[in-house]
């Protein structure tokens, strides 16, 4: 039996939003327990289904780790407490992503031997089914050469583990394929990889080919893996806004979408962010799940599948145990 | 009557794309002289069109500064010298970038003032019409707070040279809306430009809203600017194939295709980073535009129009112009 804390606050949505999202994902879930942090009052529906814990203060989305760490009886903190002294399975919020990160670190700590954690998120391919792990997708400002190959390692580990691929293409994402190409940081990651025969490294990789398939692990700073992220998700927005208008200019256009509307729905499960739904802090000790601020019922229920995911893989203890080789 | 010039050989292509990519632009504009350069033996159909150089040899797409240089027989290099020697209104090369880029600088030499040179192009906004100019998209590897500020300069003056908007809305590409987020350098470019006055600085944009409309202008460094640009590209290209497999699936689904044909044509194109062109390469003494490496007739006609268009509005005078305010 799985057992998740939920920091049900903070979210664009209300909690009423997490709390539909909690009971959709319980609808195909029976083998997990869930803990709900929040203001009681809002969480009624979900009396006797799940166990609810008061924690009526609310993080501001533009916290910093010292003002939610003061935050004693905020849900976010209430959140993590308890799946610290309870050894619970996976924390997820939607609240701050700077505070939740920060902490989140704090109290978790880091694996012993990880010099920054990162977040990581999987990508759809263009090859159907597979998953393009991309890390660091926002944690950091900035990164080290050496912070980019301990990402190699952990995003290695990682699509081994959830993804089961068993020998993993790892590429530095970069301006260019060549290996002089690049960031002075990414050059010598490149450099260090390298050197160092990383396993699966294969060289830079250009941002227009990071989903196409050949990569299993893309590596970037915190920086520029946000750019890449939010780039992808604005244009795959504007593009299903502009198919959308296709379908809407004259009553044949509006025939022709009953005829596939089935594609154009398949379309934006694949493209849509929601479906992704979080995004976990890798290199702390526990699953730590960002889900987007502005998640809805379904994007929720998403950021719990990849929680319960990467609890039942154990991916914590399996980095822990590659870092160590 | 505007004079341009244009290197027809490096591209992924051959020069016959070029060729028939310059035919086609003399069919829409009149007003232009056209002086190829390349293999004269492959530009026999331009003859008694265009005025033609013979320059046999090509310069190899990985080519830097210094091979370009010493190459003094290459199309690229005879291209630039003449446009430089003979006072002409652009040079136009879809050979390697880092070669062209770097051999016009040296050889145009930089607007007095300028630290270094971006890369920009224009991006199709949401707002049907609107015009967002990125930059730099991939001239320099890192970039200076200073060398920001600058760009954002550049950047402004282009955007009222080319299209005409009075007061462009200018902002920093970075991981938040926040002025506290970014990477050190664009957090030290924001107070620059506060502090400044810059005139319509509004802050960070965060790159899923880069196109919304909200920006005129989108100041990043050339790494960065790199991966937005081809996040873009690759996305708008998945979908796009996206878009192809759901008309695909059966007799209705292609039923459905005759009724919007015309709505994917139109939206192909305007994600079309074809119809883009070219990248001015903003800050040297002149109007030199790198055309994509595998560019078609399509895409090498509409760099021309690129070309011809900051010929004629003048934008290298207005950018010294701006500067010296």
């Amino acid at each position: 039996m799985l057992k998740l804390v939920v920091d049900t606050m903070g979210g664009d949505n209300g909690s009423s939003a997490i709390v539909e999202g909690i009971l959709d994902f319980l609808n195909e879930k029976k083998d997990v327990e869930i803990t709900a942090v929040g203001k009681k009052e809002e969480l009624t529906k979900l009396e006797g289904i799940c166990r609810i814990i008061d924690a009526p203060d609310v993080v501001p989305m533009d916290a910093g780790a010292l003002e939610v760490m003061h935050m004693k009886n905020s849900s976010m903190m209430v959140a993590i407490k308890t799946m610290k002294d309870e050894h619970l399975d996976a924390v997820i919020s939607c609240g701050s992503t700077g505070g939740f990160l920060s902490a989140s670190t704090i109290n978790l700590k880091m694996i012993p031997g990880v010099k920054r954690a990162a977040l990581v998120a999987p990508f759809p391919a263009q090859k159907k089914g597979q998953k393009v792990v991309i890390l660091d997708i926002g944690a950091n400002n900035e990164n080290s050469p050496e912070e980019l190959v301990q990402f190699a390692t952990m995003g290695r580990l990682y699509s081994q583990a959830v993804y089961g691929v068993e020998e993993p293409n790892v590429y530095l994402l970069s301006n260019g394929t060549e290996e002089e190409k690049g960031a002075p940081e990414v050059k010598e990651a490149h450099q260090l990889l390298k050197q160092a025969n990383f396993p699966g490294f294969k060289g830079n990789i250009e941002a227009r080919s990071a989903l196409s398939g050949e990569a299993d692990v893309v590596v970037c700073d915190g920086f520029t893996g946000n750019i890449f992220l939010k780039a992808s998700e604005g244009i795959a927005k504007y593009m299903g806004f502009l198919v959308k208008g296709m379908f809407k200019k004259n009553l044949w256009t509006k025939l022709g979408y009953l005829h596939v509307k089935g594609g154009v729905k398949e379309m934006s499960e694949t493209m849509d962010y929601k479906s992704t739904g979080g995004a976990m802090l890798l290199g702390v000790n526990g699953v730590v799940v960002k889900a987007h601020g502005n998640s809805d019922a379904y994007a929720f229920k998403c950021a719990l599948r990849v929680a319960y995911k990467l609890a039942e893989a154990d991916v914590v203890n399996k980095i822990k145990g590659g870092l160590n080789q």
